[in-house]
């Protein structure tokens, strides 16, 4: 068995125990075609490490040769912490993991500002990981990584940003930035990715290798699985759908182009037309124009109906061009139910190429900003376990 | 070594032999990290199914130990004939390689319809495929296996057509139909996917794991590699972008819907548009559109431009979602020179999301029928050499 073999060895096996969350030595070697003495091995090298630990088996029989009872492997909680941050319009939301994925606090805190300096950002970011760590009476640095999530255009390997609504700089390695503020590992992606982990890791996507989560809050997100792998583009700027355009020479966008999809469908899209309709210069909650609309107001309905369909029509040629199995609408927010309307999926299955063979489903997953903060930590824990791995492939050679 | 690691040693080893055309076994064990041993022993089993032949070495030096000239290693052409053939609008190319990838023969055929029954259509290709094997005085039989491109929504991997705009029926085992009527193995596809075959295997994406191909003809096609792999999506009907929508509620298409890019950039879209304005029921051919378009006449200009704005629109779009390293805009045909045009090209740039990095490449590759049967061609070298492989696993363990 080479190094390489062995340290592959260690990941699959690593992965598969976190799948089962419990499964017994033999099962492993079924499940992953590794031979017996082979998991032998190295579960007992995972085992001296700390990342697994044994527990009483679930099944009822004994083990047949000597009488003793089963022993499962399971991934060990202890071993590391990780957490998962949502930065989001005037909020950060945090969970805290046990390395086997259990919650072990959350935190969400309000921010005053829209648009931060990057280290003024860390500097909130850094002071509420240290008071989510202290709900469990541990400290910052007691976390092995914390996974990032933030709204804009994040090549995610660089832990760079190319921009963020956040930031009030483009070009920032936010990443490094955060890390040094924190002291702890930072893993930064655009916050769709993050949600696509957490559909992946917890929710409608396990079992699915090829699905498209879009998200709907202030803008229009989208996180995009291809053959099991989160796709990121060749420039770390990939799987962008806000932007993209459904209408040559359109509504100017906040992004300064025209004719993108969120020019249509986010909130200041809806209330921008709104205000022209009623002369209102105030303006109204999107709120209050949804009420008016399910009410019947004509004006009202018109420009919530092209939203449903602007979307509908920018969903169809995701659907043209990736043919996936799924695709989750996610979102928190009850705002946007005017998007996830079932004349919407309609319209959806209407406009794309048609075959004699169901489309693709799709699904949708209302959740909250804590949710969106597991995908994050999902995503630290990904990468802790890989820098353990790592770290054992260093010393155990 | 199991029966796995060889069969999957072999597949390498022949796939770095195919690229280096001609190599040493020494540097085949350097380039692939397979040990000099088993190199050695694969390469003599490939050697003696025929597969591969050993000719003297490019090098001037000679094997120093013992004083022997070098030798290399290449595919022995000799081994298997294979053809590739697009089937067009009213037009089937066709090409035969050896198993090296050499040219040997090709043969074109005026057809005189536009749509065809498929067991008639089946037929055409059978003659053809017999004229073009009895250039090199072979006959169709001693083809080892036939790739075939042709328009329409394409399940590959069934060999099942679930529409084509030359077969009078959707839902068609074509692949089958094919087989039965030609007697030999054949391998069905999109068309534009086999560009992007071609331009993988000898063309501009050669050394590229990420591209697209878009092609221009009678509708738009696209071809996607996704990470080395043509992207198909997950119901056979993957990457499709003509039929993509670029106007809500817009232009009626021949596929049925509204707003479709084809409806905007193909020549009866454009012709369309000019027989309104000329009030001319006959039509004029396209290429008159764009002369009196060059030559500065207003409406024909407004036509044209709108075409060439939509398609930059589409490819934008597909910038945004993919972040591709390279767009190259293919196709044969002259006419379709205003949407390779630079104020296109420049149209996509000012569309796509921006960051401080460079825009993806973008390259026209202009190209006859007979470099897309090439593409047809290059399917099938993959598919009979994975077919010889597989039947070496089979007699040889």
């Amino acid at each position: 068995m080479s190094v390489n073999q062995r340290e592959f060895g260690r990941r699959v096996l690593l992965g598969e125990i976190r799948k089962h969350r419990r499964i017994a030595r033999i099962n492993l070697a079924d499940h992953t075609g590794i031979s017996r003495a082979t998991v032998t091995t190295i579960t007992a090298e995972l085992l001296r490490e700390g990342l697994i630990e044994e527990v009483p088996g679930d099944s009822p029989e004994r083990d047949g040769k000597r009488g003793r009872p089963t022993v499962d492997l399971r991934i060990r909680g202890a071993a590391h912490l990780v957490a998962g941050a949502k930065i989001s319009n005037r909020t950060i939301s945090l969970v805290l993991l046990d390395f086997e994925g259990n919650q072990l606090a959350d935190h969400e805190v309000i921010l005053d500002q829209n648009v931060f300096e990057a280290q003024e950002l860390a500097g909130e970011l850094a002071t509420h990981v240290e008071v989510l760590a202290r709900k469990i009476d541990r400290q910052r640095t007691d976390i092995s990584g914390l996974g990032v999530g933030i709204a804009g255009i994040v090549d995610a390997p660089r832990g760079f940003v190319h921009w963020s609504p956040l930031l009030d700089q483009r070009n920032v390695e936010f990443g490094r930035v955060l890390s040094d503020a924190l002291s702890i590992p930072v893993y930064l992606d655009n916050d769709a990715n993050l949600v696509a982990v957490a559909e992946k890791t917890f929710g409608l996507g396990q079992g699915h290798s090829d699905f498209i989560v879009v998200t709907i809050e202030s803008g229009v997100g989208m996180g995009l699985y291809i053959g099991d792998e989160i796709y990121r583009g060749t420039r770390g700027c990939g799987a962008e759908f806000g932007h993209t355009k459904v209408q040559l020479d359109g509504a100017l966008c906040r992004c300064g182009q025209r004719g993108c999809l969120e020019a249509y469908v986010a909130d200041y899209a809806l209330l921008r037309e709104a205000m022209i309709a009623s002369g209102d210069k105030d303006g109204r909650p999107v709120e209050a124009l949804l009420r008016d609309a399910q009410e019947g107001d004509a004006v009202a309905k018109s420009i919530v109906d092209r939203a449903g369909r602007m979307f509908a029509m920018g969903l169809a040629n995701l659907v043209n061009i990736f043919d996936p199995e799924l695709i989750i609408l996610a979102g928190e927010q009850m705002q946007a139910s005017h998007l996830y309307a079932e004349e919407v999926i309609e319209a959806i299955r209407a406009s794309i190429v048609q075959i004699d063979k169901a489309p693709p489903e799709v699904v949708i997953h209302k959740w909250g900003n804590l949710m969106w903060a597991r995908g994050a930590a999902a995503y630290a824990l990904d990468n802790v376990s890989e820098a353990a791995l790592a770290e054992m492939a260093d010393h155990a050679g």
